[in-house]
């Protein structure tokens, strides 16, 4: 049982009029609840050929590598997001070069964006999220130890446009 | 006043333990409810040099043009998404070739997301969310008549792009 936000009467769960998906709708009051899917941003931040990966502190995937990223909050932009998310979970500041990498996660209605990213100096730390912070040339990347799919084929994605010298913007979709 | 969705109780407006910003608390069950910005994805519908455009019947900007695109859903990726909306919005089936704009709303909390596609026939028509759906060449696109300032920029990439005959992939921040 879910319950109307605006009015606390019980939710139903059906197809508006003009819709075509069931809906959380509010017969009380009329409102209707709608879920969409939320954006995951975040940062591939580079220096000198090397990522910079974090550790998760967290669950899911507590002590699996990860480059920082997070929800995006309301009020910023996606790259505003990527930065702070960058600050806080790798306590590192970067400069944007591109949007990188653009992959839909439709199991758990979500779609994660990375950005290319520039260290802009190497005073990085571990956020309250982070167990350790390093960065890491190719030969070095604990692949098996990756937290996330998306982060995986971002990871491999930067590593191979290097390698041509020319980097794209990647879309995927996850099954 | 807002309650919980999860069992009726009046939520508060604080910041949780380990948080930064405020969220909507519950006190009495324990939940957080978070708000995450929203992802909006369409489709520019290119036939032979012209654009599908779709004359809005639904507020807001009613009566103004836009491109076919709507809100993402869960459990659908982004270019899920930009195809249903242009078979809803404008009876229009389309390839997708690449994502081509991606520009950040932040002042109404949402990524809007546009991808080039390609007209498979000239069998569209109004959906019920469209007074008029119409191709425009340039020189005949109704610039002033415009619904959103996200559709007008990608508009403006878009033949600006295939008048240098190379189309990139273009993000950008309103303000």
């Amino acid at each position: 049982m879910k319950f109307c936000p605006n009015c606390a009467a019980p939710l139903a769960n059906r197809i508006p009029p003009g819709d075509s998906l069931p809906r959380d709708v509010c017969d009380a009051c009329g409102s209707v609840h709608y879920q969409n899917p939320k954006l995951v941003v975040g940062c591939v931040p580079e220096w000198d050929g090397r990522i910079l990966l974090c550790r998760r502190a967290i669950e899911p995937r507590y002590g699996y590598w990860t480059l920082p990223a997070g929800f995006m909050e309301n009020g910023e932009t996606a790259a505003q997001g990527a930065l702070r998310e960058t600050l806080e979970e790798a306590g590192a500041r970067v400069e944007i070069i591109a949007a990188f990498s653009m992959i839909s996660v439709p199991y758990v209605n979500q779609v994660h964006l990375f950005y290319r990213a520039r260290l802009l100096d190497l005073e990085f730390r571990s956020g309250e999220e982070s167990l350790e912070v390093a960065l890491f040339e190719e030969a070095a990347v604990p692949w098996k130890d990756i937290a996330f799919r998306t982060v995986g084929l971002t990871l491999k994605h930067w590593f191979a446009d290097r390698a041509r010298a020319r980097f794209d913007f990647h879309t995927e979709d996850l099954k």
